[in-house]
């Protein structure tokens, strides 16, 4: 139990750290010293910081609340919109810092990286296909444009929100969300006769 | 010379190495080893890596050839094509890795460098200024539908654009890319009557 217990703490100490200062700030002394644990117990959890890596990003995708998007109680374009406003809402609550773990390590250290990079692309693919299926649940209720490609609109779509997440940090800002939300939702979804400016 | 000769090859190499490797994983002894110079020298022409780090987004800046955005010899949507497109040549040509500069030291060190961010910012303004003005001019040929916002979906573009080299170098593929044309040119800014599947 104890030890399950320490383990816990290192991901979540990691997850956060990793989150501040980025992959290569964040050391694994940082990480031991923000989970309280001593650094020699590190590595009898972890083979290295890049596995521990892997497994807080699958941590922080299971706080994106992805599973809304397939809750069929919410009207699908609701649902999408919601989600993005959660998510919103928590850049906002970190003073427009942090972004997106996925998006941060995608940037950072994907490249160099084979098994970050891996574990980025299945996040985003999951992200994608979730997207998609509310999309495509979306156009099948009538309430988006009927000619839209589900699929490549949501890969557009999450490719946009990563980068607003990042331009709204460099302005610290809610600019950037702004013109997310009216160009993705009111524009690019919309049907003609609800579209911002029709 | 010689001496504004070494700055110009600190410059140059710190421009490829934060590119390569990132801002914190480049340092000043990899950026002048890459120059060919002492690290000795490297305080003679800079006060630390994050000043340089600003001059190096400069030349980066110049390098995206922005300044076609506003080359009013060639139709306004060709323009922003033709860009977009030159930047993905550049991401393909480099096997889908790098990115883009602006947007890698937005997500990797903007929140903790007021400096570096501030840089991010400045570039990612004078670009969405740049697109905003095509946009307005393409809107003023009839070449993109009539109740479009120039200023706000230059904003969304950009970012979507950033997002986009992001999720392209995870999936190692040009589907990002493929997915960004077609949302971006053929369903947010087509006329009706162009839109892809209308």
């Amino acid at each position: 139990m104890a030890r399950k217990s320490m383990r816990a703490e290192i991901v979540e100490a990691a997850l956060e750290q990793f989150h501040i200062r980025g992959y290569n700030a964040a050391g694994v002394k940082d990480i031991t010293d923000a989970a309280g644990t001593p650094k020699g117990s590190f590595y009898n959890h972890f083979d290295s910081k890049e596995s521990l890596a892997v497994v807080a990003l699958e941590h922080y995708g299971a706080g994106l609340r992805m599973a809304d998007l397939a809750d069929d109680r919410v009207e699908p374009l609701t649902r999408l919109r919601r989600h993005f406003e959660f998510l919103r809402d928590e850049t906002v609550r970190h003073g427009f810092t942090r972004g997106c773990l996925f998006g941060n390590f995608g940037a950072e250290i994907a490249d160099r990286s084979d098994v970050i990079r891996t574990a980025v692309r299945q996040g985003f693919r999951q992200w994608t296909a979730l997207i998609a299926g509310t999309l495509a649940e979306a156009r099948q209720a009538g309430s988006v444009r009927p000619d839209l490609d589900p699929e490549a609109t949501a890969r557009f779509l999450l490719s946009a929100w990563e980068g607003t997440l990042v331009t709204a940090r460099a302005d610290r800002s809610a600019g950037a969300f702004d013109s997310f939300f009216t160009i993705a939702f009111d524009t690019l979804l919309a049907r003609d006769g609800d579209r911002a400016g029709a």
